[in-house]
């Protein structure tokens, strides 16, 4: 069994076209793994729905609690890209014994050409194979939590040498 | 480093839409790859584009031939899903030591629907971190090549108790 | 007040998963209007889901029949493309006095790179705008019935001279 | 011969994955004909990039200009919804003899559900039949300019009584 905590993030960003901009809803997760056709064993639970720029410490406060407190060992949490390394190493420091994979978009999953679909199959993939630790994966590959920069300037994910 | 050996499949059908049909064109898989925004070091390379349900021993010792000699040790290869199966038990037979991760989608990567995307990234993932074998990857989860059968009835792959 | 009748073709083609090919179900021109945000008045009927290789004049004399009796005078129909000429001049002998526009699409609305949407919109709008008449709407571009051929060879409709 | 003008709006926003931020890029236009398979003999000429909230009566100006001295007398200008009824007056007061169809979108070409596609459709079927005047093409319907109001809390166009 698997859990997946969604905390918002550019992967669920949505256009809101009453006020032309975008905005959070309901989060795009479970109508991603029906397109999946996903069989994995798994529970959706939405912690927040918020940019990544704005979590402060109460938040992940909240994220690491959820994620030592609830019964499965196996964790995917959906993340903004701007903080998604920060929010890895406070996991890693308090919610040990537990296989967790942080991931997230760089586009919208609303949009045509996101790279949500195939970021949330990759997290999924990784968190049922991988020992105790908190990765991150983007981009087809994995990375340990400490061995990881976001490269904002190319929008990719990097290893740390 | 990992190859990607394509076959054809349901996963690469295109819309002919001078003859009204399905067909296969050049494959979408680096198409994707890009999508996905994928940063995994890879060679794709077209076997064939057929019909799973087309493929014979003739084709199978060819996808055998290049698994074996090619020089990476990890290996996806896409497939039509009606006969992933068969395919997957020859490998085994004859490509020992290399972690082969087989994949397709149940819809068109060209049709809005598709699970083509989320397979795609679920197979590159497991076979980055799967000991040597062989198995089938598909709606999240791996299989190893002997614990696994397509339900044609409900379009879905399960494991063999 | 508008009416569209649906009668399949290319257009409402849907992927059946179970069995791996093209196939009708439920018509997508709902979902479309709605995708569209279309605040044109109208009822949409479903008079047939075929291939319109198949359509006999059994079928064109339902068609017929049905736009003759019904109470709106301007009327859209959606076709398959390869017979849609012939409907056209079957519906202009049989039906005076309304403005009847045919309709369908290359790619089905179900694939990314369908022009369904497209087709949807013009048709909707030459039908709201045109006298008395039946026309074919493919392309961004009307045609009086007895002024068009579909050339299969290269998949578009054209003027006829 | 057609010309269209592209003048920015919602229609035309991209996502930029960089910045996570809704910017403007090339439009989408050519695109969008190329998925329609439009056959309409036009000429797709950008004027500006801009949200329409920015649009002064410099903007306007040049809009105006170049509606007046190009050839063609079919005109559609792409737009954002928010002062699209301002320009379409603006328009209506300065080029006469012309018939011009201003159109847009709710939702950005770029997001899955965006009505671009249908509007655009729309727009160039009422451009090539209307009389002379200026009008706004919007969710199947168009309405003469001084005869339409957004309705900003629905996000549709409604004629004003």
């Amino acid at each position: 069994m698997l859990r997946v905590f969604v905390t918002g993030g550019t992967f669920d960003k949505t256009y809101d076209e009453i006020h032309g901009r975008l905005s959070f809803g309901d989060t795009h997760v479970p109508e991603m793994l029906t397109l999946g056709r996903s069989r994995v064993e798994l529970t959706v639970e939405t912690l927040m729905m918020i940019d990544s720029l704005e979590m402060t410490d109460i938040e992940r406060e909240r994220i690491v609690a959820r994620c030592a407190e609830c019964l499965e060992r196996r964790i995917v949490v959906t993340h903004g890209t701007d903080t998604m390394v920060e929010t890895a190493a406070y996991l890693a420091r308090h919610v040990p014994g537990k296989t967790i994979v942080l991931t997230g978009a760089m586009v919208p999953y609303a949009f045509g050409s996101s790279d949500g679909l195939f970021n949330l199959g990759s997290a999924l993939s990784f968190v049922q194979v991988l020992p105790p630790g908190v990765y991150v994966a983007m981009n087809g590959t994995h990375f340990a939590w400490d061995r990881v920069r976001k490269n904002r300037a190319l929008g990719i994910f990097e290893a740390l040498e």
